[in-house]
């Protein structure tokens, strides 16, 4: 009798299918796991039978596990690997049902030996989710565990995370841990790990690779450098983004270049000089957040009402995705546009009645600047705040951030936005031609 | 005595500064725009002198323009240019205040004669506006004079344009031009015409060119290939994206290939055969639009009431943004995933009052898969309708303009919106790594 999680063929009259049986969510088919990564849904009716292939492994004898963990050298580092969950971890996810026994440090010695030559690793599942259901509570529940292991000597800490919120998570981290000294190095997959071109394991090397040789400390994250090849790109945890749901090469630094690339023979490439050190500094926890922060995108035919309705709701702070430069519709021309001087109304005295503002622009890539056009003065002078060169992302994690440690001052929240604290703004928007 | 649109060097004790002198909006100190394109406000107090370096020219004979006009070649193909304003006729917005004068075509002949070698020019001001003002009912115009073009004997039109909001107006010609058998190509500037790097002539000329070289039909966008070189991409109305708020090369094509080169020498590389091909067609006017149309981005902390809010606000359709290959947070794990079941009801309670709720990713770049994990299936199951490879700009012009066409019948919207009209959703996502 096959069980999820069995590898099988499923022989139909048609055709026969391979792979790993999953847990039925329905009576009436039968639902695989292929060595795409896919999962197919087959009607029971079609299926003459089900071959199990290769029973699935139960979970290695824990006590074995805790022995390896303990199992240190004094001369190597430690680096603690916290366990979020996604794709990076879906095989278990599906198969087992459980992450830890896939990260256990013996099952990574097995696969990946090498990181073991470079440091002691200890794992640690904090959380067993897909990344799209992480709240900003989920932020602060990381940011406490990553200080706990600072403090018990960690040199590094890696988490593994799902793609879809890892960059908002990076922001998160990168605000809440300040005058952090040791790296903190978030790492995915876009291919799950029982799939032969998961990026994960890769990425997991690359990731203690760099923690081991490079002097850099804070937040990061590491994936792959392109989907053709093998090696990484450390990306700065204020300045990454997603910016493709599906190649293995989905994150990318933006308006900033990438700080090293790690080579797939664990060679370090420096890139970008401007972070801060490892050093010896106490991590100081400033986990508060607001919630009531929303993101608006600006677009013809957007409806002013939307600014008001988060107003009267009590939203604290708003960001706004602008056109180009930082713009919304505010000049009045003709019939058509006689709306604008309402939007620009609302927004101020949404303003006036104390939420922040704050203009970022959709087009992700290159800053704000609202000095250029009258559109941007106008808006500057009903208290919009420009913000600079950071992504939405950020300038939306970052308010909620300031709001939650600065709730009653709405003028240190306005002036820290605009001030670099954690790489998030940069003097000038640096690329290369391929970076984009 | 200097008057605005004059140049002029202004002489303070420290420094003297050369540059257009601006329309004065505030008594106390004086605009200039340098020739870097920014403008720079200088106290009148500091300022020693004003001394008039080159007069500004009046706007040359009206009667000689037409006559212009009338000298058609019957040999060569008619081409339209509408002028809507933006930063391509920022010059003359800024000097004159007005843009006919500068894109009048004896000044365009002048500084490009090399069209006039190609086409009978015709040159038509629609709009003087930046393009963050424009709204639904601009495109609707818009739409109303390509088609009077194309019955009047144009060969092809240029639409100059705004970058702002460019692709929006792009997206939403396709829709609105059914049966387009013509180039309608839409051409904006990052830098303005009086600067010497504007990109505003190389892109205009290669417009030109490629609408009398190429049997493309449909509505494309015209802009700088890299900022570095002079050669043009054209890229499909409905799959082109500013992704760079000041870059020359700004636009880029999203999940395919750009349509063709356009060589600084005016020869055209085709990459992408995929297009309608000229023809006689009569162009179908479908110009209606819902403005009851929101956007909503999804995010760490994303807020449900935002959707409950717009249903009550009688909205007919939702475009949301979604994490990774489409996805919300909508799993029950912990306490703090608590109110995510209430996400989910909202969503299939805003579907269920007759509300159209499409998903996109926040990633730009990649296709919505919302059968790969269960967070998009039981999104799905709610009644979210896959958004495929559409960009959330594309699957929000689409939207409005299908509600817009198909008021009361929520099922035939629900149905165009998943078919491919006018190639904004392909089979396959192309793309080359240079590409992104």
């Amino acid at each position: 009798m096959p069980k999820a999680g069995d590898k099988v063929r499923v022989i139909c009259k048609d055709e026969e299918i391979e792979g790993i049986l999953m847990p039925s969510e329905n009576a009436d088919s039968v639902m695989i796991k292929l060595g795409s990564g896919y999962n197919i849904g087959i009607d029971r009716k079609k299926i003459k039978e089900i071959k199990v292939i290769e029973a699935l492994k139960e979970a290695k004898d824990r006590s074995a596990e805790k022995k390896k963990q303990a199992q240190q050298n004094p001369k190597l580092p430690n680096i603690t690997i916290l366990h979020t969950g996604g794709t990076i971890a879906s095989k278990v996810d599906y198969r087992t049902g459980g992450v830890s026994a896939k990260f256990s440090p013996e099952e990574m010695e097995e696969k990946f030996p090498e990181i073991f030559k470079l440091a002691n690793i200890k794992s640690k599942l904090v959380f067993q989710m897909f990344s799209e259901d992480m709240e900003p509570e989920h932020w602060q529940i990381l940011a406490r565990e990553v200080k706990k292991e600072v403090e018990h000597g960690a040199e590094g800490v890696i988490i593994t995370h799902g793609t879809d919120t890892m960059q908002y998570t990076a922001n998160a981290l990168s605000f809440m841990l300040e005058n952090l000294s040791k790296p903190v190095i978030l790492v995915g997959a876009q291919r799950s790990s029982d799939r032969g071109s998961s990026d994960a394991g890769r990425n997991i090397i690359c990731a203690v690779n760099f923690i081991v040789k490079s002097d850099f400390a804070g937040v990061a994250v590491c994936m792959h450098k392109r989907s053709g090849d093998d090696s990484c790109y450390i990306h700065k945890g204020v300045k990454v983004r997603k910016i493709h749901s599906s190649r293995r090469d989905a994150f990318r630094s933006v308006n900033v270049l990438p700080l090293a690339e790690v080579t797939k023979e664990g060679r370090i490439i420096p890139l970008n000089k401007d972070y801060e050190k490892k050093g010896k500094n106490d991590v100081v926890l400033k986990d508060k957040i607001e919630k009531k922060v929303e993101i608006v995108k600006i677009h013809p035919g957007f409806n002013y009402e939307i600014i008001k309705m988060l107003e009267e709701k009590g939203y604290k702070g708003i960001i706004l995705e602008g056109t180009g430069l930082g713009h919304a519709q505010v000049n009045v021309l003709d019939e058509y546009t006689k709306n604008h001087e309402r939007l620009l109304d609302t927004i101020k005295n949404t303003i006036d009645k104390g939420v922040v503002v704050v203009m970022t622009t959709q087009t992700i890539f290159g800053r704000v600047n609202m000095n250029v056009y009258s559109t941007g003065r106008d808006l500057q002078k009903a208290g919009v705040i420009s913000g600079e060169d950071m992504m939405p992302e950020t300038a939306f994690v970052k308010l909620s951030w300031l709001l939650g440690n600065y709730p009653n001052d709405s003028n240190k929240v306005k002036e820290l936005m605009t001030k670099n604290l954690r790489g998030e703004i940069t003097e000038r928007t640096e690329y290369e031609e391929e970076f984009i």
